[in-house]
């Protein structure tokens, strides 16, 4: 089953882009285990709608999470396991990174189509 | 050179985010060279301001481009090369895509590093 890319409701809702580089062959420092805990813990929160994340042999990587509103984006900014996380990936997993919140204006998608394997829509 | 995470002006400004699904395994059908020639055709656009771009080992992909604002977006929307790329994106290449179009109200950075490679900044 796959949900990528996610399935989201008709903006407006608000996105938030992070892309990061991770060191070029980087040993697994624990980031993979931190990163999987967030993706599921962010999916708990309450106003979270779904996110995308992609990562390259580069090391570069792209996680887009999108949620009902700002005060969703706040509460899951102020979550104190993600704050540690967070703390952690500035000193130890990341070179570089970037957050970018952004309200999302409008969208478009494929149209399902019978032979893709869509879950239960 | 790296600019990965692009290097931005201050918000607000315009992104389009752009998820998609590769057929795993797919051959080279002409999508590398059609992705690098929208890639380097976006960057001469007036109102273009940067873009990430990541495709992981499964097939999933995310680019996010940045536009100084919606007009700017329009125009390379009807841009007839990209019209074609678009199309044929549709009926050969992706599996699956959405397009997200939103507004960046606000956005966070690492701080240059002395001994990241930033180029000329």
């Amino acid at each position: 089953m796959s949900d990528f890319p996610a399935h989201l409701p008709e903006p407006p809702y608000y996105a938030v882009i992070f892309p990061s580089q991770r060191p070029d062959g980087a040993p697994d420092d624990g980031y993979e285990a931190m990163a999987a805990r967030m993706s599921a813990l962010a999916a708990e929160q309450d106003g979270y709608l779904g996110q995308e994340s992609v990562r390259d042999a580069r090391g570069h990587g792209i996680t887009v999470s999108y949620w009902r509103d700002e005060a969703a984006i706040r509460a899951w900014k102020a979550n104190a396991e993600h704050v540690e996380a967070r703390r952690r990936g500035r000193s130890e997993w990341y070179l570089d990174w970037a957050i970018r919140v952004c309200r999302v204006e409008r969208a478009y998608a494929t149209e399902p189509r019978p032979d893709a394997d869509r879950g239960a829509i």
